[in-house]
This record gives C-alpha cells, sequence and structure tokens, in this order.
C-alpha cells in the first residue's frame, strides 16, 4: 500500500499522505518517473475526500517532488540537483511557510481551461469578457490625452482611498437611472468589482462564519469566501433564480453572516430573480438581519421583457450591499469597479483598501467619469443591447441545428451566458479535452459548484467570439461531444482510469 | 393560546414558534416584560420536543426580542429605541459584524495629519510623494496615446495576473543594472508595492506569528501586519541602519516567520543599512531560514557616496523577497510596483493577488514597460537626483537657521526623508495642531513606531515641496516650536490633559 491512515492522530490526512509519499521518494522507494494513482482512486482506496489527496499532491508538486502531466498522470519528478547546495545548507522550505488560506485557491480544472482557452487555434466560449471589437479606443485615446493635458499632475497622483468624487457622485447617478442618485458617500470605488468582493469578504467574514451562495455561482466569489475560511452552505438556482423558498430554513438554523447573490443574468446560469423572490428574499435579510451581497455586473445588458428593480433598489433598511463593475459594459483593463452601501459600511472597506492597495488609479477614474457625465456610457451600452442579442440568438441558432440530443441549454434575456449541460451523464471535464482538440473551449460548470455537482454543466459565453467564430465554436462543440461519447461506447474512460496500476 | 402549530407545513415546528411569537412581540401583543412559559412546559402545552422550544427561543432571543434571566424566567425584552424603526423592524448593526482585522487599521493621528495637510494654505511636508512639476506628462501623453493607436484592444482587457510579460522582464532588467537580469519568472507585478506586502502578509502570516521589523518602520507595513494578526518585533534603527548585533538573540529565541526591513534611505529615518550589516543581517537569515522582505522603494535615489548592493543582489539562496515601486521615482498615479523572489513565492502570490483583483491595469503597465524600454526612466532619474538634493540641501540649510536649538536632525545621502526630533521633550502630537495654525504639517514620528515610542519625533520631506515652500515651511515649523515652547512656559500641557474632566 501506498500510505497508511493512521486516523486517532492529530496531524491531518493530507499531511499523513504527502509525508509518507515524500518520504519514500526520498529513501528511492519510488523512483523519479514511477505514476502515482490518480486523485479519485487513491480518494476512494484511502476512503478520504478526493480534495485531500488533490491537497497532498499539490505539497508535493510545490516541493518539486511529483509533476502532473495532462495524459501522463501524477509521476514521481525528476531530483533538482540545485535545491540543495554544497554547504550543506538548505533553501527556504517556502511551501512549510505558506499561510492555509492560500491552499484553496488553486483550480487545476479552471487554469487548464484557461491555458486552452489562450491557444490560437482554439475559439473560446469559455471566457467572460465583451466583445474587444466594440471597446470605444478611440474615444478612450481622447479622453485620457484631454486628461493628461487638462489636470495631468493631480491625475497621476494618489487620489482618495474612497474613489474619486465625481467619480463617486456619477456612480450614484447612474446606479438610480431616473431615480434619486445614490448619495456619493455610500460608494466606494474599487479595482473591479473582485476587489469588492474581497474588501467584503475581508471586513465580513471571520474564519467559520457561513455564507449563503447561490449553486451554481461565480467561481471568483467562491475563492474569496474560502480564502477568508468561511463555510459556504448552496442553494440551487432554477430558472427564477435564487430558490428563495429555501432560505428561511437556512437563515434560522445555520444564522449566516451573509446571502450573497446575482439576482440578474447570474454568472454562470443565465438565470434572473423573479420580482416575487426578490422581494421574499429581502423580507428574509430584514428579519433575520443578515447583510445580502448583490453582485450585478449584467443587468443593464437586458436584451428583452421588462427591467427588475435591483435589490438595492428594492431595499429600504440598509440591507443590501450592491456591487458593480465597468468590466462587463466597458472592458475589463481600467480595473473600475464599485460598491454602494450603508455608510458604516464604506467607511470600514475604505480603511481595508487603504491596507490593500492604497487607491485606485486616479487616470482610470477620471476617464470612466468622464465616459458617465457625457452620456458615452448610456449611448455604448444601447450598442451593446442591439448587438449582443443577436449572437446570443445566433449561437441559440447554431446549438439548435449542431447540438440537439447532445445538450441542453437555457435562453437567457440578457447578460453574457448561456447554461448548458450534457445529456447522457457525461462529465465536462471529460469533454475538456477532446474539444480542445476541436479547437474549441468552454467554462466548467463543475467550478461554478461547492462539492463537485455540476460536472455535466457548462458555461458558453456568446459576446467575445464574433458571429463567424460562434456557428464554427458550436459546431466543434458538438463534434467534440459527438466524439466523446463514441469513446465512451469503445470503453468507459472512468474505467480507463481505474485501470492505472497501483503502487 | 400562544402559539398555533400547523403540522401539515413544511416549515419547522420551531420556526412556526419562533415566528409567531416574534409576531406578537412586533404588534405589541406581548409587550416588553412579558414573561413567557418556561420551556417544559410550553413543550407539554404544545405536544413538542424540548429543544424544539429550546430552538425557538433561542431564535428569539438572538434577535433580541426575548431575554433570560436566572430565576426570572424569560421574558419579552426592552426594544432598543435606537435601532428599531416605524415598522417595528430594526436595521442590521453593522458594528457587531466587522471582522477584528479591520479595528486596528485607523490611526487618528495619521487622519489628523492627512487632513491637515490637504489644506490650501498648509504646506506639507508630510505628504512621501515625487515633486508634481517633474512627472513626464507629455511623455505618458504621447505613450497612452501611441499604446491606443495600436495595441488598443489587448491593452484593455484583462491581462495574466502576475503582469504583462514585457514588463516582468524589463523590471528584473531594471534591477539588475548592469548585471544579470532577474529572470522574468521570479518577478511579479502588483498594484503598488503597499499591495505587495499585503499579499505577502495574506500568503506568510498566520494570526499570531511573529515579524521582526526596524523601529522606526513604514507605517503601511505596521498597518498591514497588524492587519494580518502578526506580533511585532521591534529592532532599533540608528545611523547605519537596522542594530542588526540584536538580531540573532531573537531569531534565536522567538523564532519570528519573516524579517521586514528597509535597508536604504529608509522610510521615516533616512537611515541605510551599512554593508557589513547587510551581510550579517543576510548571513543570520540564511542561519536561522527566514526569509527577508527587502522594501526598496528609495535605493535608486541616492545623491552622494558609493552604491551599496541591495541584500536581493547580495543573496545567493533566494532568502530575500524584495519588493520596489515606481510610486517614488514616476508618479503614484499608475499604481504599479512590483515583487521579486523565489519562483514558489511569486506564484503563490499570484494566486492571491487573483482573488484580491484580478490583475493589474495592462495600459499602465505598457506604459511604464516603454518608459523603461526606451531609457526613459534611467533619464528621469538621473534628472532627480540632481534636483532632490538641491531641496534637501535648502531645507538643512534652512533648518540650520531657523531650528537650531529647538530641533535634531539628521543628513541623508539619498530618498525623500529628514528625521527630526524636538528637543527638551516635546511631542509631536501636541506640535501638530500648533504647526498646523501656522500652515505646515509633518508627518508625526510615533505612527512609525510600535507601543507609542517616538512621540518627539518627526518625518521631513523634501521632495514635493517647490523650493520657494521649503524656506518657508522651516520657517512655519520653526515659529510653530517657539510657540509650543512658550505655551508650555506658561503651563504643562500633559498637566492640562490630564486635568480635563471626563465626561
Amino acid at each position: 500500500m501506498l500510505v497508511e491512515l493512521d486516523r486517532e492522530s492529530s496531524l491531518p490526512l493530507y499531511l499523513q499522505i504527502s509525508n509518507q509519499i515524500r518520504e519514500r521518494i526520498h529513501t528511492g522507494d519510488l523512483p523519479a518517473g514511477t505514476k502515482l494513482p490518480p486523485e479519485r482512486r487513491l480518494a476512494a482506496m484511502l476512503g478520504v475526500n478526493r480534495t485531500t489527496i488533490v491537497t497532498a499532491y499539490r505539497e508535493l508538486a510545490a516541493d518539486g517532488l511529483i509533476e502532473g502531466h495532462v495524459g501522463r498522470g501524477t509521476v514521481v519528478a525528476d531530483p533538482d540537483p540545485d535545491s540543495s547546495d554544497a554547504h550543506g545548507l538548505h533553501q527556504i522550505p517556502w511551501n512549510q511557510l505558506f499561510t492555509s488560506t492560500t491552499e484553496v485557491m488553486n483550480d487545476p480544472l479552471i487554469r487548464d481551461t484557461t491555458m486552452i482557452s489562450s491557444r490560437p487555434d482554439v475559439i473560446s466560449l469559455a471566457t467572460g469578457i465583451p466583445s474587444p471589437e466594440l471597446y470605444p479606443i478611440e474615444l478612450i485615446r481622447g479622453l485620457l490625452d484631454e486628461a493628461l493635458h487638462h489636470g495631468g499632475q493631480a491625475l497621476l497622483q494618489h487620489c482618495p482611498t474612497e474613489g474619486y468624487e465625481p467619480l463617486r457622485s456619477a456612480l450614484g447617478t447612474w446606479m438610480a437611472g431616473e431615480g434619486r442618485p445614490v448619495d456619493p458617500e455610500n460608494v466606494l470605488v474599487v479595482a473591479g468589482s473582485q476587489q469588492g468582493l474581497y474588501l467584503l469578504a475581508r471586513t465580513l467574514l471571520d474564519p467559520g462564519d457561513l455564507v449563503v451562495i447561490e449553486s451554481p455561482t461565480y467561481l471568483g466569489a467562491l475563492q474569496v469566501f474560502r480564502a477568508a475560511g468561511a463555510r459556504l452552505l448552496p442553494i440551487p438556482v432554477d430558472s427564477a433564480g435564487m430558490r428563495v423558498g429555501m432560505l428561511e430554513d437556512l437563515l434560522a438554523r445555520r444564522r449566516p453572516k451573509l446571502i450573497y447573490t446575482l439576482p440578474s443574468f447570474q454568472n454562470p446560469s443565465g438565470a434572473t430573480l423573479s420580482l416575487d423572490r426578490r422581494r421574499r428574499l429581502l423580507d428574509l435579510a430584514e428579519r433575520y438581519r443578515v447583510p445580502v451581497i448583490e453582485d450585478d455586473p449584467y443587468s443593464v445588458l437586458r436584451y428583452e421583457g421588462p427591467t427588475l428593480p435591483t435589490l438595492y433598489d428594492l431595499d429600504s433598511r440598509g440591507t443590501v450591499i450592491y456591487l458593480s463593475t465597468l468590466s462587463k459594459i466597458l472592458f475589463p483593463g481600467f480595473r473600475i469597479g464599485w460598491v454602494a452601501g450603508p455608510n458604516p459600511v464604506i467607511k470600514r472597506l475604505a480603511l481595508m483598501k487603504q491596507i490593500v492597495d492604497l487607491d485606485t488609479n486616479p487616470l482610470a477614474q477620471w476617464a470612466v467619469w468622464a465616459l458617465l457625465d457625457r452620456g458615452h456610457l448610456r449611448t455604448h451600452v444601447a450598442d451593446l443591447q442591439s448587438i449582443y442579442p443577436y449572437r446570443r440568438d445566433l449561437m441559440l441558432d447554431a446549438l439548435e441545428r449542431h447540438a440537439t440530443g447532445l445538450l441542453e441549454w437555457n435562453r437567457p434575456p440578457g447578460g453574457f451566458y448561456i447554461w448548458a449541460k450534457l445529456l447522457d451523464g457525461l462529465r465536462t471535464r471529460d469533454l475538456l479535452p477532446e474539444a480542445a482538440r476541436y479547437g474549441v473551449s468552454v467554462a466548467p460548470g463543475e467550478s461554478f459548484h461547492v462539492d463537485g455537482e455540476g460536472d455535466s454543466t457548462l458555461r458558453l459565453n456568446f459576446t467575445l467570439p464574433t458571429t463567424d467564430e460562434i456557428e464554427q465554436a458550436i459546431y466543434r462543440l458538438a463534434a467534440s461531444i459527438d466524439s466523446l461519447r463514441s469513446a465512451r461506447g469503445s470503453g468507459d474512460m472512468r474505467a480507463l482510469e481505474a485501470a492505472t496500476p497501483i503502487v
């Protein structure tokens, strides 16, 4: 047996595993090139959770003792002659020094998807960014030139941690639409909404705190909450968004610290929370006094049907903290997002932001302010509202023609994503390498879930690929699913994996 | 009957109970002070398990609606008049929800100094930024225009979390000077060195870990380490930098996790670690295998004397993690800094950065790359090296003329700061309001120390004020110290302070 576990020991299981394998590598018992069992199989063999094996292997990989290769599995690495030196002293054992919060952040599935998506021969449906050919580049070029001509010195210095005051004000007006503007004191400018989410987690979550999330949900949020040491309470999403009927029991029994929701054109599922559920969610949050984080990058990108009020709009008691970004309606490169919420929260987030990065690039803030103040952003969003639904419909049409019987999918009335499911129990993680071979990538739904659920789901982005690419990408995707089905017909892949020899 | 149960309902019994009691409290049906039935009795009355009642009461108690008192049983609580509104519902008690890490970050002394410094009638010697009239604005304007003209789409998208690859490479070359460039794999681009420091703290420090710091040291570092829950072990700084002779004892007895040092033209003291001490510091760090964070924003701003190698240059074993920024030699607004260190550390920091803010503005990264690649930064730094010592000497001369007998100060061979000390036991925190009245601000030394030391020290910046302002500022400062001394002559201020009645 590779490893003997002592369940009475105070040493965590993953450490027992990594220590024993390390020992056997050092003694030469497991020479370079030896194949280690796949994570899933070793987990089954030892009767532990798969993440325990993942963690143990990651330890060993970080020490350079083992290596993972797609298609070859995990093998014992060649010893590095540089890692110890002639003086008998050792380099710093970095891996032993890293905090445990940073252990949770490396999703190999996403890393593989990102690598595949960046290949020039691959059409990426995995990425979630707006169409680059629609970026208003000449406008930005003119604005930056103007800014440096007139306000150069001030716009290259530090600016208040809370944000450039005119931008806070303009964002408050933008959020309100025709209504009463949100007070600038209730707005914090952040380096993308990812930073807003991070600051909220650091400010509101202690390790062990519970957070209600949607399942599936934005994977960047999962990473932030996990890094904060929070425990996650998933509530399933259906076509009308989070199943709010399941919320009260959780609120009453588990006393979560936060509710995190993407009510509009949710990432990844495209679902939108119905008005009735919005009201009930807010009622419950108020009754149990649990703050709601409303993550809302997409709601202005509605392509049909009536506009729904945001939770922040509906909230009259300061229960909702609102989060949005320019990354989905303009471009991500400026790293500008914002948080709106009660002033005590904004103040506390600003204290935290001060230690995280002091402030956000004032030149980029000025440019976004100018886009808002002069009405350019409104016009730009209107353009997107006419172009994106056309791409979505192209993709739906291509799915109809190529993927009927292979996939099920929805038809979102806004946002960036179509949510799909492989039929017949096929797994997206098995599809990814096959799809890569056919020149297309998708976002694996599993990464948007906790506890390895959703393994047959996938997210398809229709804003980044061009109209030509959309047809081609769906064709390739369908072909790769076909191919995966045939491969399974000639022998189950999981059976293959199980046939790897045990050492 | 207090409660009616519906046993067909999907709502758990305890929730039915707590909801109905809550409702009757809100409607005034059960006024404050009303005694509720003992748990055992209510359980018997309703025919439910006693734990159901315990759970229901606990819910209500957690909401502040009921209170348990030994000997008095359970009663309806007095409503808190501040936290309820006309609807009888309550707002979120934000202050109770914030994590303790965010408690440590608000230094009122620094807040006051910042506010005073931003007054238009005040000349700030408190701020630590480069001279705005030297910013190469037209150069930046041309570069951004060029960038958007040629590479607009790519430079407005996301970029790798580790940084824009050509910039990583250019920074590696910049650091090495004439020597062998640092491998780009060992460089991480961050949003200012403050973010680098933050990521390092999050990645390497668990609450309770010990960090060796210099006393005094950069206050942003103190905030970062405190927010990480670290305990700080200060070592005094003299004119040759950290007193390394005191280090070994700390390393051996206390086993710190990190050593944090600013070896060159230290902020705030201006002190520079001697070559001999650099070698000894590194020897000790290697021997005890404690990583060293070298924070080095200022070393290229040397105005006289021979250049010293950085700790990173001297280190042959990967013990040093190097941190620097463009904020002090270019301008702070682009928010570009970098970390150099062993690749496992860079990788781990990148994982952390991914959850903190995904990536850093690629357009700003491109502009900094162009400045480096085309030699502009080298020329710009040469300009600063001829202008700043002139300002320093002006300030030294003004101090000589106006502040002799009031202050002691040093003469730093580089950097941004003169470090000074009030004589006769005067305290900087008492001076600040007086100085503000005279129209000048300084950085209080106390904020750069732990445990309230250094209360008579102050930091004087000579790069931000113009040559005219320098003479004027020192004159005002001297006058305010004179005024403070006279005030003390007519009665000790601390005695006054102690006599203030507590209300």
